[in-house]
């Protein structure tokens, strides 16, 4: 089984070509490929298949995905399925153009969460539409002991977005927060984050499930659009321990830019994964 | 720049075939390839050098190694030399047979400890000569706020290994055991360990520098010597959290058998490692 490795802002991924849809990938087999020391490791796979190929029909909100060639496949670490994941995309589409698969410098990735448009900018860097962003008024969360206001955040996924005025480093993301069942009646993220400079953010997120991660591509989105308030448009960079990327925010939704690497690729050995 | 990606007892590795000794191993480098996340992630990295390429003096311990055909440069995941490492060994054993490197069933590998003897022996299981193995007589832990007593052990590199008589898992390995620094100048790996059944033994270990692993191999010969005491010879299965190794002790030395699987190869993109 031929896979590679990318990750944007260290969030990172097990990429796994499978053009024509003949690989039957199950929980137990994501788990077993991103366990980080019996496998490959990594925060999610991205099956690689075309859309024509995917063998299942799409539910009504990824419709707009059906004319895409390619189809982003994405599964959580733990097997479950994602509809999209921002840092995910972007190194999807940095596989597209390395592996030649695509050839233009913008074109539509099929997601869970419909068509979305991917485009290469300056050196490195791919930007992604994330699509419309829903600010759905305060919210509030329990972190360490400390409540913490914030707004809550639709980017797909809930998020709740506290800005805080301590350097962020200081913040004890060790345990969950805990969130108000009403508000986020299936959990959410929460992002804590300080304006450091004009336009620039610095953020850390604590990923439901997940705990603290280096990156998330929708909090870095939501964060963003938590700082823009009802201003009908913002650019921001967003710094996150795993690295830095820029939201732009107008009446067309979020459009998020950062880096996104192809560190390796190979085989997995056959026999070799436990599952 | 090849790699393949193994584990033994989930104790993994980057495996850097450089057979002529090509490569200029920093340790930058060595930390970018073990970064979980920006690289391809493992506890160490072994590279596959032949001893006649290694390019550098051996100390007067590791002199045994110079008739060897391969040596193990083992380094740590932050960049620093190690001498030895019971799982990596095992790992750089099965890299050679499934590589083709070496065709016999028992073979010598050079380290910085010295030759070490490596043989198939059970389905899928290598069996490594970890040399000597010295008990040093009582010494003691705080581990989690509770005074442990236990055996001082070397296997190339200081060991205390605890006896306990509750489950071991419910020990808590969350933060640095504190160490005599008299009786450990250097300071020392902590194990916690209970007899399950006769010749059975459950372990867990803290490894300085890294914290609570999954795996250790010193540390399993270290806690297998423990329970032997003064005996002349014994055989035990010691159950890690990343699996399960023999041990057998005698006159001789203390030999260690476990798994060891290749996982992954192919090749590193350029310029895709920051360091």
């Amino acid at each position: 089984m031929r896979f590679a490795k990318g990750h944007g802002t260290e969030n990172d991924f097990v990429i796994l070509p499978d053009p024509d849809g003949e690989l039957d990938l199950t929980p137990t087999m994501v788990a077993a490929l991103c366990d980080r020391r019996a496998g490959i490791g990594a925060d999610g796979v991205l099956r690689v298949v075309r859309t024509k190929a995917l063998g299942v029909d799409l539910s009504p909100d990824a419709r707009s995905a059906e004319h895409c060639e390619w189809f982003m496949d994405y599964r959580n670490a733990d097997g479950s399925i994602a509809e999209m994941c921002g840092n995910g995309v972007r190194v999807f589409g940095r596989y597209l153009l390395d592996s030649g698969r695509v050839a233009a410098r913008e074109f539509p990735v099929g997601t869970r969460a419909g068509a979305r448009q991917v485009s290469v900018t300056g050196e490195g860097a791919i930007t992604v539409d994330m699509g419309r962003v829903r600010l759905m008024g305060e919210g509030a969360a329990v972190v360490a002991g400390r409540r913490l206001r914030g707004q809550r955040v639709m980017v797909g996924n809930p998020h709740l977005a506290c800005a805080v005025e301590q350097p962020i480093e200081e913040i004890d993301l060790t345990t969950a927060p805990s969130l108000d069942s009403e508000a986020f009646p299936e959990g959410g993220n929460v992002e804590v984050y300080r304006r450091v400079e004009p336009g620039v953010l610095q953020m850390r997120v604590y990923e439901r499930g997940s705990g603290e991660t280096r990156s998330c591509g929708t909090g870095i989105v939501a964060t963003a659009a938590a700082a823009t308030g009802d201003d009908s448009a913002a650019s921001w960079t967003v710094r996150v321990p795993g690295g830095e990327c820029t939201v732009e925010i107008d009446d067309d939704g979020a459009r998020l830019t950062g880096p996104a690497v192809i560190v390796a690729e190979g085989s997995i050995l056959p026999g070799a994964l436990r599952y």
